[in-house]
């Protein structure tokens, strides 16, 4: 188990969640500047926002490592009008990320479904770790990004298995701006992640996490090469 | 969200992961006779054992409920030889169900993976509660059937959505044979349950579930009304 047909033909040291947004991005390029061997898993709920699939898609590529794609966007018919924007049952707000109005892009229980799959996956190639890039301001708006939560889940992720996986947030104490900073600091391609939620040609400019996105590059005064509507 | 299209009207007060097998559909019908509410889902791990969904099946129609079938085959290909013997990877070994062999048949991380979908479809359609049938048999061989498991994952439950849900264990302190006695108090038709990891037309008699299984009507003192091989 422990070799594989990887890139690498050893087992990875880090089971990375990648959506192709900024922060994981830029985690994940954080992660192989310091010598993890890093294998990316991306989670397709079937959201609007496919763009950012193709992201995730292209920054493993860029970085030459094996990247999974998981379709959970059976979830949509499952919980049948539960699923909030992201699944497409209403239509996206428009607004600052932290409104109470981006509740509707809450995907319920997405987290744990995402990280035990994720553990699953490190189990299995007998990776030591999970990483993903919840930072300081998720967790106001999704219960499921709350730090007590994420203990939680370290917590399950530690017994499931005889193979013990541990669950990293490297960013969970960090800004956004912070984060553009360091990806900035990386020379990662941050112009080519996705964040809005929207899915157009190009980011519309005035979704959530377009504004959070905006308002990070210009704390951080990182210029922001994102082409907006 | 309260009020669904379900077959009751109501917003279900159980979420039953039932397997098909004896145990969970003996838990269903125990659900059932005590008045909760009961919406079904199964999952499907690309087992070969899919004689066991079928059971599932049959158990949900019978009695009147709403069922899903959640498709988590593509967990086999995702975890690439990780999987063990239920994705079909290695021989299903004989045997007793408590041996060292039967380390084979666990899918690593089925419990999370399965109880975080099935929280999803509880914080979706506002059930309080999910159950499964994990009993006192099951925690020696695969870590996440231990009761430290089953503790944390309820306190992940608790915290992933401002909607509450726990996770309910009624069988776990109980032997197979006490829930053999159980389903034959109900009428539960026992014998149309599946527990044989093998799949063939009738139950093999010989595998690890089905030694387990023949025990279980033995020392309850139930007639076993099972087809083996």
């Amino acid at each position: 188990m422990a070799k594989r047909d990887g890139n690498t033909g050893v087992a990875p040291s880090v089971i990375a969640i990648v959506s192709g947004g900024l922060d994981s991005t830029v985690m994940l390029q954080w992660a192989v500047s310091r010598g993890s061997v890093v294998e990316v898993v991306t989670f397709d709920y079937g959201q609007r926002h496919r763009r950012e699939i193709d992201s995730a898609r292209c920054a493993a590529s860029r970085l030459g490592l094996r990247h999974d794609v998981v379709d959970l966007s059976f979830l949509g018919a499952l919980y049948r009008g539960g699923g909030g924007a992201l699944l497409g049952d209403v239509a996206v707000p428009d607004g600052h990320y932290a409104d109470e109005s981006m509740k509707a892009t809450v995907v319920p229980n997405r987290n744990a479904i995402m990280l035990s799959i994720a553990v699953g996956v490190a189990i299995a190639r007998k990776a030591p770790m999970v990483a993903y890039a919840a930072h300081a301001g998720d967790h106001a708006i999704y219960p499921d990004c709350r730090p007590v939560f994420a203990s939680a889940m370290d917590v399950v992720a530690r017994l499931a298995d005889w193979h013990e996986v541990g669950i990293e947030r490297p960013f969970v104490a960090m800004t956004k701006a912070q984060i553009v900073r360091i990806g900035s600091d990386l020379s990662v391609p941050m112009h080519q992640t996705w964040s809005c939620y929207k899915g157009g040609d190009v980011h519309c400019g005035t979704c959530g996490t377009c504004v959070e996105r905006r308002e990070a590059f210009a704390v951080a005064g990182v210029e922001d090469l994102t082409v907006y509507a």
